[in-house]
């Protein structure tokens, strides 16, 4: 079984999460697509009744051109459950979003989730944090500064290109990728880059998920973080 | 003397510290605006060679119509001193800014600041933060939620409006303003509002001054804060 088809197991297998009457948060990337297809086949075919919140204007897109009815998450007083990708997760169930430059309305949705549901395929679970490299969402104003600084701090940053320009992200903001190789200890960074003027949010998700769904071989596993 | 005299008269005697050759941040609001035209005065009158950093749109604008040389945070590697106001300063130098909604770009342009100054009158010397507003730049998106958060949490939240529209501020933001009556702790508050999905900054300004110059009567009283 190729990735792609590993993808979209873990996508249906996600959308079972999914009942009758729920708010459901519906990630960005290739995988979470793989899950609003069938979430769309379900509403579809099955009647299902939900509303959906997207975590970037590329899933507002998708899930318009499929049918699935949606809410802006300012609409909606919570969201039940959120599916998404993730582009690390650890061995203790923390992780890295953000490759697809979706990571702070992706957090933003996940910080209003009962529960947090992230499916991936198997390359995706390692045993620390880093070698995927980590999004950092900053104000464009002082950006070239912050640049520097984490240079100046060992991070190897990277400004995320969209051809030969800044990427500018959904929310107007620049993305610096770092390339940290492995991370020790992901809260303390994650509090450090908190606290970093000029930075948005970054793509350290630590504490957040529920259930992790993870394609294998020939078998889809379930994991219960918390 | 009335309040406006005050203002006068420490922005004049802030433009002291500015220095022939020097990177100097230009603040925002109705006292900055003093010291920029005293800025602007020295560099015509008295050749003073220096290069303006801006905090906000609005000062880049009286700047540039007063013939000041500016340049953008990201094309200077720091600043020599920014000069600013400041809307409420603790006895122990902690302080809020951001009535003016220029925050976010004041907050940046002062952490890269080797010296940062603050140019008030003796109305906003208090003992303790938090009679006035604490103002919070929170990303649009998920902003109600956020808001609702706030109001659970007791803070008493109110969005900055500009006529009848919430204000969108130089960075493409919203201002959610805190009533909070009394802050104990700056440190530990500031610490929660960095960490809170949403935010992108927030107007304490901790551990940050370094002098304060303070308009009073019939004299204008400079403390060193560190």
């Amino acid at each position: 079984m190729n990735q792609e088809e590993l993808k979209k197991k873990v996508g249906i297998e996600s959308a079972k999460y999914i009942k009758d009457g729920m708010i459901v948060g519906l990630g960005t990337g290739s995988t979470a697509r793989h899950m609003i297809e069938e979430v769309a086949r379900r509403v579809r075919e099955e009647n299902l009744n939900i509303v959906g919140v997207t975590t970037s204007n590329e899933t507002t897109k998708l899930a318009k051109s499929l049918g699935i009815p949606l809410k802006e998450i300012d609409e909606v007083p919570f969201v039940d459950v959120v599916i998404d990708g993730a582009d690390e997760i650890s061995a203790d169930f923390q992780g890295i979003k953000g490759g697809g430059a979706a990571l702070l309305f992706e957090k933003i949705v996940a910080s209003y989730a009962k529960r947090v549901i992230w499916i991936v395929d198997k390359s995706k679970m390692v045993n620390y944090l880093g070698e995927f490299p980590l999004p950092v969402e900053v104000v464009k104003y002082g950006s070239e500064n912050l640049f520097r600084l984490f240079e100046d701090k060992g991070y190897n940053p990277t400004f995320r290109m969209n051809k030969n320009e800044k990427l500018t992200t959904d929310g107007g903001h620049y993305i610096i990728d770092l390339h940290l190789g492995k991370i020790k200890e992901p809260l303390a960074l994650s509090d450090e880059l908190s606290k970093t003027v000029g930075v948005v949010e970054h793509g350290l998700f630590t504490n957040m998920v529920n259930v992790v769904i993870v394609g294998k071989e020939e078998v889809v596993e379930t994991l219960v973080a918390r």
